[in-house]
């Protein structure tokens, strides 16, 4: 149970006492969310909502922000109305609020909680300086389709890694205390299972078994709930036939009864207006009573229960006694925040002047996006760039393009003018006597395939430079939501550019700005240097800078799994072995689980990033060689720098369970450590692992371990090659 | 309850008798099935395996046959075993025995029962003649991921014409009498999921929910046990975490207890064994005890019955009763093919003589196979050929490869000399002082893509034609067993040719030879006529002959979506609405759900395809509005044809059930009729549709029927636009 949820009488007789007041339109008003707007000249609301807020008829309000403007509408609530109950102010806050750190799954890559954590409240910081209670965030949907564009929006394909991860913006976001006025109330979204679109097209259908929802999609989810989050957002799938907004299985089965959430539900955006389409209610007025019915709260922006819940009370449809529940969870946060004792405690402008763009946030997230970079591949150490390489060409359609520094959901923070580009990262921390120039050259616009403008400014600039920094991969709003593709190669004319950068014979280095894994193998071939950047945020310039440069050694792992071809989608490390497993035929045996001509192996695989210097793992070494119900064991390995620079490691612990009364993934993420050394420094890096760690939905569906032999890695990443496994047993 | 396992006192005693008398070896040798060999010189049996056979240790043997050498295995059997068990023998007899019919996913686009039945009919004649009892077909697996090669083995995509061919096959093998010698048993397979193998990798995991798995993947096996097949192949892939060979669930919930199943279940090749590698056994011997206890009958080929269910019954693993269940049910099938009576009936040298390629076969194999071509494009008529069409070139690896005109899984036909060509079918059946000419000009080898050897001479020839036939697909292993592809583009250098010849100006045929939907998008956009030719059979090249110069108007509809590219798949028509379905949207509408640069649709729609005739469709008459549960609706249509020539048309009835306690999908097929019309003529196609035909898993899981609002179209194809639909009420 969170702190937050422990009992409080005066809190409870408040709100017994608020809702014996309540008619139900006002009861019904708590439960509604509805969205402000933005023009040109400044924030907006629409006249109806306006005269909604008045009238009681509305509880939240999302898309609104500054202190000015929420103070405003909070006036109008507090100040019109009998009851004068707060509005909760609800927004987008993603990764950053005006400082825009890198996308989600980039600072994934970072595999640094507190790094992640850091990012969290900096955007708490900033948001809640602007008047916002509540952030639509973290999104721990579990992705193995690269064609779905929101995988950009998660922490990647790993249960382990994002559980932990999930925490770790729980914990930025909403800090300790919720009645800290920089308390910025966490979402855990989309529930349940959105990740698994069909052929990796949003909002499409979700089929997977009750053991697949259990072991993979909900672990982040209800690790969210155990680290205290205040709120959960029903996705737009189905989950075994059922829209999750009607969904009482998720809502109220798993969420309420199994794992005690206290906090309230929100749908997403009209998600109950479209179980009408999904072919799940008749009509809005059964799509209310569903939801409600299911274990929703809040409905966003559908104004579903605003016009029909009343007239399901009088049918007899829906009860009011969960009207009331639903309305009491809404209060008590309301009332946790103290927006009972002062509505316009978070809309300080003091506050918000001395907040927003702080320096140490700019370089919070210069440092964050350093961290999530990952180094793909550097044949013949290219990077970092040479002393030698005085005159650098910064070529490709991201090389000098603000807007898409900062990918997707930007939320408040600035897309056109304060983002640093790759260009100006490079000039601004070039050294001395070092000339950077840039050439756009190519596009990433579907529509350019195979025009060739531009080109020959590139190579021109190529010819007389002495190193190529091509800076390629997709437009930002190319992957985030309705952001789904058939194909992962790089859009646009950029191969064709980026063949005949090769072909000049300068060294290049392919800086990939993108949200998902793209299909570079062609370059991972061809091209020596390879810099997978995201979308690194407002000071993503300079963060890649820093490691072309060599200012920063670059220390991310891959969160997901990077495919050959779209083909191999859905692809994930930790697959099943299946009964013909490649690796038991013969070389080009043909009876095995293969595809014809490609690899069964990704082009790089989870957890899989390279530094300036390099690693040795010693052998594993375990504590005892097996252990019973109560027991423990302690894995070890020393990690030594055995190259010349000092770089970070991130060691992973993978543990494969080798017999179980359901099949085993090959490896499990269990552990992991983000660990500096010094070059010729070594150091011994320990993970426990106890019974319960080795849990799974078993045969007959109850969560526990099962007795047997397990293999185990501590290895610089995922996959059976990276490193040679010990065995231990658990025993009864 | 099939015909043939009404109860039979006489053989109950005579199989109690038999039972009693046997030892638990040999109980356990009824329960194994192991493979005969051949090599250049004829049939082989490992000297072992005759020692087994001899000695009782095995009941079953498969790739045995000829009259002759099935005897002289029979005789080992019978004459040197105090028991006298005769042994069964099975085989691979696919799509044909000897006369090679179309792969069965082309025979399912004649949506033609009679003629798919006539060519289960003709290979169990020509089976049996050369001694086999019991052929491992049909597959029945609905297969949704053109990725997976083993889509050409199975009759596509759909539950209900999947149901009815099933049928039709396993009537045509098995005849109306098991006592007849030109029985074959047939073998529903892969029981059950198989197709839904993740990325369609061959053998890889398999993730549905399990009321996909009785929606979609269950009813064409329950349509074999409705229609009395004799046995049940297990699958390699895992349900639910467990492998099919394990799963209790599959193999004796459903299949014996809910659908009464009476034959028996033999595994797929080393199924058994794979348990190992799966993670689901520890080893063999446990193994052999999860398959026994789960509901397997026989192993075949993984001998892991014979080694290790001795010791397992020994130490209290395995009851002797489980055991005596299967031989039970494996004596009993022996003892109803009247081989307790005479074990050499099958061997009938003079039968087999008669029997084997005859004409009339030949004629079947060549009508099935033009039944099965599907007509994609044909725009400005370009097919049938002009009369005018003097010289007519064929270009492509397809062309005059007799290898690749039979597809995977051959059985005993021929594939080196037998087969027709497309060049020898066009030339055997061209009018006269009509020319054609070949050249191959281009490879389907993977490693060829690029190469332009070839090119020349196929552009020489064509520029002196009149119009060219681009025989142009996949090299026949590229589908089937272990046969899947990351991408269903043509392989090799086709393309490459392909546009070079469209480049030249002269009328373009394409003739696809293939067993998988191939991406031909570039094609569909640039290339006047396209015609499907699966892999014909024996005699594929008349039958292509029969429909490009006109002798036979095509009639064949797709029973597979065929994707734009890979990366839409997997990809279906009876998809899911979604929340957000794009037709809702406005066009272009970003929060809609689709890809950014893809269409949703297809490439071509299941159930398309043309004809050299047009066929008009009048609007839908129901008999009555709405019916209850014991009512009946008929609806019906008129089709005309209003074209020129005579022509079939497959009329197709689907249905939708606009609200469900489940999400239900956009169309599901309900009935289809295949019709013949004359020029002018018009005919009312009626279709009956009674409550248990709208009957899914509902929210409960319960299977049957909700009152409510249904759509139905009758039309030429799937798809909303293919016809106007019509509103019926379903109540209470």
């Amino acid at each position: 149970v969170a702190q937050w949820s422990a009992p409080d009488a005066q809190m409870e007789a408040f709100v017994d006492d608020l809702i014996a007041k309540m008619t139900l339109d006002e009861k019904i008003g708590q439960l509604t969310l509805l969205t402000s707007d933005w023009e040109s000249t400044g924030p907006t609301m629409r006249d109806t909502y306006k005269q909604d807020i008045r009238s009681g008829r509305v509880g939240a309000i999302f898309n609104a922000y500054t202190a000015d403007y929420t103070r405003e509408l909070q006036k109008v609530a507090v100040e019109n109305h009998r009851l004068k109950i707060p509005l909760l102010f609800g927004y987008d806050v993603i990764h950053g609020h005006r400082t825009i750190f890198p996308i989600s799954l980039g600072e994934a890559a970072s595999w640094d909680m507190e790094a992640i954590e850091k990012s969290a409240r900096v955007s708490a910081l900033e948001a809640t300086a602007e008047g916002i209670h509540w952030t639509f965030s973290p999104m721990v949907d579990i992705a193995r389709d690269a064609r779905w564009g929101r995988i950009s929006e998660g922490a990647g394909e790993d249960v382990y890694l994002g559980s932990k991860i999930a925490r770790a913006r729980v914990r930025g976001y909403q800090g300790d205390d919720l009645r800290a006025t920089d308390t910025l109330l966490a979402t855990a979204k989309h529930f349940a299972g959105y990740g698994a679109a069909q052929a990796g097209r949003d909002y499409h259908t979700v089929d997977i078994s009750e053991r697949t929802l259990r072991d993979v999609y909900l672990p982040p989810f209800q690790a969210t709930v155990d680290e205290g989050v205040a709120t959960f957002m029903t996705s737009f799938n189905e989950y075994d036939g059922v829209p999750a907004s009607g969904s009482r299985y998720l809502l109220t089965d798993v969420l309420r009864d199994q794992w005690g959430f206290d906090g309230f539900v929100v749908t997403d955006y009209t998600s109950i207006n479209e179980m009408v389409p999904h072919g799940y209610a008749r009509d809005l007025k059964q799509a209310g009573e569903q939801a409600l019915n299911a274990g929703v709260d809040m409905d966003m922006q559908g104004a579903v229960f605003m016009e029909n819940l009343a007239k399901s009370v009088e049918q007899g449809l829906v009860d009011v006694a969960d009207i009331d529940t639903a309305v009491r969870r809404i209060l008590e946060m309301k009332y946790r925040l103290g927006l009972f004792e002062d509505p316009y405690r978070y809309a300080d402008n003091a506050r918000q002047e001395a907040t927003l763009y702080k320096p140490e946030f700019l370089e919070a997230a210069r440092d964050v996006a350093r961290k999530s970079m990952v180094l793909l591949k550097n044949e013949g150490n290219v990077l970092p760039l040479a002393a030698s390489a005085k005159r650098i060409a910064v070529i490709g359609p991201l090389g000098n393009s603000k807007p898409d520094m900062i990918g997707s959901w930007a939320a408040a923070g600035d897309r056109g003018t304060r983002p640093v580009t790759v260009f100006e990262g490079m000039q601004a921390n070039a050294r001395d006597g070092v000339n950077v120039e840039y050439v756009k050259g190519a596009s990433y616009e579907f529509a350019d395939e195979g025009k060739t403008d531009g080109f020959a400014e590139a190579l021109a600039l190529a010819e007389r430079s002495d190193v190529i920094v091509a800076a390629m991969g997709e437009k930002w709003d190319m992957t985030g939501e309705a952001a789904s593709r058939t194909s992962l190669d790089l859009p646009g004319n950029q191969q064709a550019l980026l063949e005949q950068l090769v072909a000049t014979g300068k060294p290049v280095v392919l800086v990939v700005l993108s949200g998902r894994p793209n299909s570079i193998t062609w370059a991972d071939e061809n091209v020596p240097a390879i810099l997978h950047a995201w979308y690194p945020g407002t000071q993503g310039g300079h963060a890649i800078a820093d490691v072309v440069y060599g200012d920063y050694n670059p220390s991310g792992k891959l969160p997901v799994t990077f495919p050959r071809t779209v083909g191999q989608a859905p692809i994930h490390y930790d697959m099943k072995r299946t009964g013909r497993p490649i690796e038991l035929g013969e070389p080009g045996a043909k009876y095995v689980s293969r595809y014809l001509n490609t690899s069964n192996d990704p082009l790089y695989r989870f957890g899989y990033g390279l530094s300036y210097t390099t690693f040795g793992y010693s052998p594993v070494v375990l504590s005892a060689p097996s252990m019973g119900a109560g027991g423990t064991i302690t894995a070890s390995a020393t990690i030594a720098n055995t190259g010349d620079v000092a770089g970070e490691e991130v060691v992973q612990l993978y543990v494969r369970d080798l017999v179980g009364s359901v099949t085993r993934p090959v490896q499990e993420l269990k552990g992991f450590e983000k660990i500096e050394l010094q070059p010729g420094e070594s150091r011994t890096v320990s993970f426990s692992i106890k019974p319960a760690d080795l849990a799974f939905t078993r045969q007959d569906m109850t969560h526990g371990w099962e007795p047997g032999e397990f293999e185990l890695w501590i290895a610089p990443s995922s996959g059976a090659e990276a490193s040679t496994p010990v065995t231990f047993t658990l025993t009864e």
